[in-house]
């Protein structure tokens, strides 16, 4: 669901450029020149100004872990030849964190037929033309941790547009979400959690909790092991009109981003410094093994991402840890700590 | 392609036993009447020859590889309830092999309407009938060694065929290949494998060899990263009786499963004990994340394996490495060995 923000993939689509025509390379220099120009506020387009808000977020959050960790994070920026670009700050081997990575990416494309078919299943204000142009972004964030007690975190949020061949837009629709994936399971820090992403999914509907926390746990399993990926948390797509106004939902978008802090600092300060033994720390490989599989065969962004030539590859793949490890029938001990992480995650909890 | 030979994938589609009619079930309990009270020779049914082929030669690599490495392999073995079933043999943190996998499996069972569709794109005497029963069996393996200079290798040889509802045979054909990956490119590892090889198709048929071995660069392909898994070796498919007889294609079977030995054992032997500093090992561990990267994103027979219910996940995944890493934006040295093996990586070389 998520490759098309982390790289280059549409570009492949993109048709041989007509000059006269308005696509979305122009709109790409027409959103540069308004930037330049005439700065961002509440009237602008709203993907600049959610552009401008995962900016700001990224720069933040960068901080703020780069507080925890005592290390500075590597920030790579690139252009995509047709129109976007992207931010990738990573933290490798840190004090603190193994691998964390918090990458943002613009696209600006056309979409093919099939895909467009696809979509218009959700939104049904897409047209049904040969080509669509298209604008998407978002920030994406994997956290490892090197201490086995201390979670890793993933989140997301995205924001996608289709534009009328006039440039005006189309269809729009917001989509994300953040979830843990403890090694060592501590109900304090899975509730915690819960709870942050509730307070802020409440402020706007009380609905959208029971519903993105459902989801969340259905679209992170791995299925082949019959087991979440993790903890859960939230997850969302096709946020568009039929839920809420586009103002409305980058309110939540916005409430849900600003929660992440709160939401993790706490467990990671609790968690950074715990003492752990080796087997432990064989434990948490066994289940980063976990999480390489589900993001290399169920993640839909991640398949889809590498399928396509012309990818940033190293940014797709900057959410798999730095080292993971598969162990032939390694099961955990009747009774133990392990176990009950496994039965979490074959039955999965309400947190909160 | 090699998913239904390791675990019970298609049990789930296999229909409600319908006594009256001869179906897999009834086909598995008569083989097994068949090896008990007539044993198995020339004039056995092509399964029931290669079935004791493969378990020979299982015995046969599992003892050679316990003298190379000193340890000894555990074997599991395991039934299927609808018929069939298999042995894996793992060692595992060995004292040459970081892991090392040697299995077969043995399936029974019914192949549901898309699944034949599919087949008959290859297969034009499969009927066109709701349902038929199939026969599949095979013998995988995959060794990782622990010394960066040693190769990981693969191999995976099988048999598959299907029955008319009176249970005579209607289509079979065999499949397979063999094929080496290093961390560290020595030319003359991988001339000698090539060359084994090439001796053991050049014998049946001298076309063999040139087309399994751009098989096997096509196959074995990260796409994403543009480049190969290894330096190759030979792989098909579809080998049937458009190609040759029943009883040449299982002479050349075997003599490219007993070409194994010969065409790794040298190699193993003069690599495993080579001094590797730290930061070879890392290479290593990285170039084990592409490995990794390949059976989880690109291999046909895993992705459909892991997708269906009910399969056994450890024989599937005994392919992957002990350990893996990923690290952001690794690069080799320009002019280094590491860049060397990337360069024949996105370029394969004719070896022999």
């Amino acid at each position: 669901a998520i490759a098309y923000l982390y790289n280059g993939t549409w570009s492949n689509y993109i048709a041989t450029q007509k000059p006269t025509k308005f696509d979305a390379r122009t709109l790409a220099d027409l959103d540069e020149r308004t930037k330049r120009e005439k700065g961002i506020d509440e009237n602008s387009p709203m993907r600049l100004r959610m552009e401008k808000f995962i900016r700001e977020q990224q720069k933040e959050i960068v901080f703020e872990l780069e507080k925890v960790d005592g290390k500075s994070f590597r920030e790579d920026t690139w252009t995509r030849e047709k129109g976007g670009g992207g931010v990738s700050c990573v933290l490798q081997e840190g004090n603190v964190f193994e691998k964390a990575g918090v990458n943002i990416s613009v696209v600006y494309g056309t979409l093919p037929k099939p895909a467009i078919s696809k979509m218009r299943v959700h939104h049904k204000n897409i047209a049904e033309e040969d080509e669509v142009d298209f604008y998407a972004l978002g920030l994406s964030m994997v956290l490892h941790p090197y201490n086995p007690m201390a979670p890793t975190v993933h989140l997301n949020y995205r924001y996608f547009e289709t534009m009328r061949p006039d440039g005006t837009p189309q269809a729009w629709w917001f989509g994300g979400g953040s979830d843990l994936t403890p090694s060592y399971l501590f109900d304090e820090d899975a509730v915690h959690f819960h709870k942050t992403l509730k307070d802020a999914c409440d402020k706007h509907n009380k609905d959208y909790y029971p519903k993105f926390k459902k989801w969340c746990d259905e679209y992170f399993s791995n299925t082949h092991r019959g087991e979440s990926r993790g903890v859960g948390g939230i997850f969302f797509d096709d946020l568009d009109e039929t839920v809420a106004d586009a103002d409305n939902s980058f309110a939540f978008i916005q409430d849900c981003l600003k929660s992440f802090l709160p939401s993790y600092l706490p467990i990671i300060q609790r968690r950074k410094d715990m003492p752990f033994t080796e087997k432990e720390k064989e434990w948490q490989q066994v289940r980063r093994g976990r999480y390489v599989e589900f993001n290399l065969v169920h993640d839909r962004g991640t398949a889809f991402g590498l399928n396509v030539p012309g990818s940033r590859v190293e940014s797709i793949l900057m959410s798999l840890p730095l080292t993971a490890s598969w162990r032939y029938m390694y099961e955990p001990e009747p009774r133990s700590r392990e176990q009950r992480l496994v039965e979490v995650l074959k039955n999965p909890k309400e947190w909160v």
